[in-house]
């Protein structure tokens, strides 16, 4: 039996995630219809409590609830009148009392779909927490892994870029890892976390060649310019051209391999222009089969309260 | 018969309200189903014009809309592009010409929802205007006092708080007086309008020890910071040692008294912190009951136009 | 058969646009009924995709869509956000990932929507994009004239205000002179497009009279303020003096001349005050048949994907 709350990948094991993954496939098929609705949530309500503004998840799983026949509801506190805490609480259990039968949470700070998980009856779906986790991303990147390479298990899966501060990579890391890949992460000395081999089971590279020799899977985050004018590294510029993932060091990695990104691209930084719209990457691939994922999530976690006396209408 | 409108409180007669706590009665189970959906506004358009931001009455107003079956549009104007009079009326006859069953208007402007409803033949929903009313709030707690109470004639009820700029406290003031409630009002003096007992026939204290005395029920109202810094009190710490709820304030009143508020909580301010998390605080059934409560008002209001030959699908 | 998108009036032929026309009189019929909802794009996805803000536009396509039954999703991405071309059609490419059945754009840049239209297999409806075209404007308009006047064939359509800025203006020459109508223009030379008769077909008028000389319909431009303010025009007043529509200029168009605007109206600009609310005014009858034209669009470039063997629920 799979949790109340989707939290983080950290909490699931393989069987959860090959649940959600199984029940995605499903969902995939019911979005190649004309009409792409099923009445599995009619009369559920789906919550979209979006903190930090979020217009591509909120729109997938918004899309998500509605395929599934669900009411969803979108609802953004400008962050800047709920900077205390105990507002963020407030807000949650008030957005609680009106008898969702799920709320999706993203929020700038880490941990804050936990925190509101602990004081709600309802389950918590977490669409992005920080530098936390984002887990319905892992979870729609392995269903698209496992589509286009039949499995996991036994893969090795390389993600460049700032691997310190990605709740993305953190939520992959974990994903990959019990599905039975090799993950390994590479990126500049400073956007790798101390002891990440120990904590995570990841091998970490500061040389992409190495990092990418025989890998399967190439995935490469968004960089956030904010981070690069920093300390962290001396310029977009530099950052590319030793990180940038191109044709030219896709050659160190398998014949077969794919490239993903989350998305939304930095074209000409993370991923050359010509890699962005063109095979192997399967970045649109991704998005679609983000509903798809979505779509389960909420199936699974939303529509499983037990029906009352009074349920039927 | 209901009115066309529901503009405040004081248009209402006894039996008005009566029948709308009455209706929100039945609402309120729907809302405990798993399928928390009726047809009964299948096809129906309500739009939520909403000139003044407010996400927790919106979104109650859109989940009500939602469990009835209508479809939901929500419409916020951005207010500095319609400073003038008249094109907050054009705003409103465009989204009457588009044929909705009901308007639900909030504006910061005490009459523009009386204004609107003036030139439109669609019923207008007043969801908060100015200082003026804020009618559903008020039935919404009309209704959980009922439900907690088991009545409301004959009760004592103490509303402390900034009176003279409160939508809320006006509107209630109006429904818990006709229900045959005692009101009493308790506030700094610059916080009470003059000849409020006169006009609104309540009782008004400056001391809340006098104003709890035998109260049944406590409503505190939410204090606006920007007021407490100007020339209506001192401070935010003497207003909460003064008026601020906490147990020991309670100790005035009756032994089963409950507190409410209308929300958000400035906590530590109107309402000690504990306070408002804990019996005998009922803030969270005021919120749950606001759904019940606007799908019933939705039902009466924009339920009812007669089915013309072409009516059924 | 009618194109896979709805780019521009300029792109459609005289059958095109009556099949619009006709298909809108079978959804006008729809919003008179008390259950104004027709299945007909169940389990479908309308895209809203807005880049530039429009609340009435959208308010029109969403209460269309859901109308006709199909998920409406507004998607509105921050255009500060989103000054690189490439990052606006990456915004498209995600959308189109989530397969919906149609993509309503709105931009502030000439030909966005096309350079969309190119890249994605999804029908692409312009709502409005810089200059160039609002095509779904002029087929209101269109269906408007043919309501009040039975016919458009022959009939003298004067429009008048700033043509060199108005894609309303560009939509509507192209529409009524498709439909057989004269068309002419009335504006300050600086508005008046270079060449504008040898492209467009139509008659250029400086003086006011003259253009309304045995004109059926008047068509008055919004002002954009700023403009008036730069060099194209001396002041409001002065423009408001010679090309703002009141009783006494209408006296030279045809005695049951018909007046129309796209909205927002400047009042006491470019209309009279008391012509905006009374007849010969159709205003509002615009706006109301804004939601059946573009009922009429959804259901004929989004409807019409071919079911597939998986297409049934």
């Amino acid at each position: 039996m799979i949790g109340r709350d989707l939290l983080g990948i950290e909490d699931l094991d393989r069987e959860d995630i090959e649940r959600i993954l199984d029940t995605a496939e499903h969902m995939r098929e019911i979005g190649r219809r004309d009409v792409k609705k099923v009445p599995t949530l009619r009369g559920r309500t789906i919550i979209n409590l979006f903190f930090e503004s979020s217009t591509r998840t909120r729109a997938s799983f918004e899309i998500a609830g509605k395929r599934l026949s669900a009411d969803v509801i979108n609802f953004s506190p400008s962050s800047s009148s709920l900077k205390k805490a105990e507002s963020i609480l407030d807000t949650a259990r008030t957005m609680d009392a009106m008898d969702p039968d799920a709320v999706v949470v993203r929020h700038g700070t880490a941990g804050v779909p936990r925190r509101i998980a602990d004081i709600l009856d309802v389950p918590v779906i977490n669409a992005g927490d920080g530098a936390h986790e984002h887990p319905t991303q892992a979870l729609l990147d392995c269903f698209t892994v496992q589509q286009v390479k039949g499995r996991i298990d036994g893969l090795t899966v390389t993600i460049v870029g700032d691997i310190l501060h990605s709740r993305v990579a953190r939520s992959n890391i974990y994903a990959f890892r019990k599905l039975g890949a090799e993950v390994r992460i590479a990126a500049p000395p400073p956007m790798i976390p101390v002891r990440v081999e120990e904590t995570f089971g990841v091998k970490a590279f500061t040389s992409i060649r190495e990092a990418l020799e025989g890998a399967d899977v190439v995935m490469a985050l968004r960089i956030q310019n904010e981070r690069l004018e920093g300390a962290f590294f001396p310029s977009v510029r530099e950052y590319s051209s030793t990180f940038g993932i191109d044709r030219a060091k896709l050659n160190y990695a398998k014949e077969d391999v794919i490239v993903m990104h989350p998305g939304p691209i930095n074209r000409g930084v993370e991923l050359a222009h010509d890699l962005a719209d063109h095979k192997p990457s399967v970045i649109l691939d991704q998005v679609r089969n983000g509903v798809a994922v979505r779509m389960a999530v909420l199936y699974l976690y939303a529509g499983r309260r037990s029906s009352g006396p009074g349920a039927s209408e």
